[in-house]
């Protein structure tokens, strides 16, 4: 068991030095099957069939695959190891085209691995070895953050709401099985329902990958947290009845004026909450922010094969001979938002490219 | 065969007098198997489970199940046939609460033998023969109206569109399968294209039943309409990218203020459109206007089963122990209606009432 993950929470990524294994969330909520991540292909595997999800997680596992796999190989020059590790970060990048915190992950390795190349006080040894610590201090702040993300997000609700009882609406899968423990969306409902206020969390099924039904649905059931769950079109009919407090989704990227890459469904809900006056919070950690992307117009959108849609398993669910398309996220405006929840607190999306630049200056 | 079913579309209802058999809607679009209805607690089954669906379609079968009872049955006196003609037809209202037209068309049978059996010039043979000549005289005036709802709305859509090609979203089945054949919305759709004005139609995936991935892509495939899939979360994504020309829904039932019960999503769906500026229109037959009802507000919705949400046949799909919200229908609010699509043309909903009366009183 990772020394970093909760105890309360569920593990979707096992890690000790040199050994990684990852829940299969396609088996889930059928089977809880772990799968062994021996090597940089295993963790692209599991990345790009999606057995492992979620812009967090995706970062996380594809940099620990390659932590393990250097782990258990001989000691090569540094010159080597610098130029492996660069070409199997990029190939892992490759996996799923549009999460950006692996893409961001990857650069700081890169540019880590050629700093310490550069510096000849440090030793191959030493420079494997600080190298992975690198990889796995990932994991603990990725938690960290999620735990501030969280506090922030809540506090803002709860204040919003001056007290009374809280109905979310959240999107796709955002918790401790999209990220390294306890969840940014999800992490955000979560620490309400600690601290009393939460009344109700409604979750979308998500289609056409069911990630609300099978894993929010999952991970709401395990932690005892009072939970819907509702088909992906009756978001509207939800906010007209049900008075709903706010939407809290996640994001796969941000872009620099604030557009959001998230899941696809995402803009919609988006529309329809300000349709319904109903405030639409995104909660992601600072490295799901892509200052280098202006706007969401420059964000290239995954499309994925058709039979995602058309089938459940090998269970065909969609007349034979018929299109599709499979866009698997989709880009919610800035103007939509109403706030963007990080560990360093919660911005305006207009105020996102002065604080993030502020934020690093400070770092 | 039916007489009364156009050859070129799907046949979801063989009648012939004294036998009926439905086409299982559920088993699309794996097994094309025909469910016979010899009694009239055969037509409660297949209306209640599913097997049958779209409210013209519904009211159809539901009277038609009667037409073959009572044809199967020795003659009774006429004042016994009219009890048993009222009894049976509320037995097939309680099938499904929401759908109109089955109530009309229950309502105006039960009037017309009531009439038949004060008239002291009609026989018990006489009343019978009537009665079931009139049940099925609505088979041969559904295809008719559709005909003509699909002429209207192409009209009105090509005269929107200056002579583009026309681009068309719709939601879950108002097609041959819907309808006792052509179909309303998806009838407007038909006719478009025969005119060679359809550049390319998109449908919804329409969960939790499905009905647009199985029976309207079914229906699409089968007539070689150009056309794709979407999940019911791509909705907005498509609008905002896919410059599309007009939506056009089915209705389950249209309150006199012009406000429409439909399949769940549809509500959202027009919210997206008005957001995107894409005019959004309902195709109905007059029976699907209650001109009883006042308002959407007055509208009762079912809520179907959980298991509809959390499995697909015997399998699985979402996470155990999670509670479900099933409603399975949404209301409209008339003022994101561009236009009511009848077989009288197409009205304004904010006109409905005062032309819905005009048009009885030159009936």
């Amino acid at each position: 068991m990772s020394a970093a993950e909760p105890e309360s929470s569920l593990q979707s990524i096992r890690y000790r030095r040199g050994s990684l294994a990852v829940l299969d969330q396609l088996a889930l909520p059928q089977h809880t099957r772990y799968l062994p991540v021996i090597h940089v292909q295993d963790g692209w595997k599991v990345i790009h069939k999606m057995q492992v999800r979620g812009a967090p997680a995706i970062a996380i596992v594809g940099c620990l695959s390659l932590a393990v796999e250097l782990v258990n190989e001989p000691l090569s020059d540094k010159k080597t190891m610098r130029q492996e590790i660069e070409g199997k970060l990029n190939y892992l990048v490759s996996a799923r085209p549009t999460a950006v915190n692996i893409k961001l992950a990857a650069d700081d390795l890169i540019e880590f691995s050629n700093s310490l190349n550069e510096d000849e006080f440090v030793s191959a040894e030493d420079m494997k070895e600080r190298f992975i610590t690198r990889i796995e201090d990932m994991l603990q702040k990725d938690i960290n953050d999620n735990k501030a993300i969280g506090k922030f997000g809540a506090e803002r609700i709860i204040k919003q709401t001056s007290g009374e009882s809280i109905r979310v609406l959240t999107h796709c899968n955002t918790g401790s099985l999209a990220t390294a423990g306890y969840g940014t969306a999800l992490g955000v409902i979560r620490s309400i329902h600690s601290e009393k206020k939460l009344d109700h969390v409604y979750c979308t099924e998500t289609r056409p990958y069911n990630q609300g039904a099978r894993l929010t649905a999952y991970e709401l059931v395990h932690e005892k947290i009072p939970s819907t769950l509702i088909v992906d079109s009756m978001v509207a009919a939800l906010m007209k009845t049900r008075n709903i407090t706010a939407v809290i989704v996640g994001a796969d990227r941000v872009a620099a004026n604030g557009d959001t890459a998230n899941k696809i469904g995402t803009y919609q809900i988006a529309v329809l909450a300000k349709h319904h006056s109903v405030p639409f919070y995104v909660a992601a950690p600072l490295t799901s922010i892509d200052m280098s992307i202006v706007s969401g117009d420059h964000i290239t959108i995954e499309e994925r094969p058709e039979k995602e849609m058309t089938h459940i398993g090998e269970h065909r669910i969609a007349a034979k001979g018929i299109n599709c398309w499979n866009p698997s996220f989709d880009i919610t405006p800035a103007a939509l938002i109403a706030g963007i929840i990080t560990e360093k607190g919660v911005f305006l999306p207009q105020n996102l490219q002065d604080t993030v630049s502020l934020l690093k200056k400070t770092e």
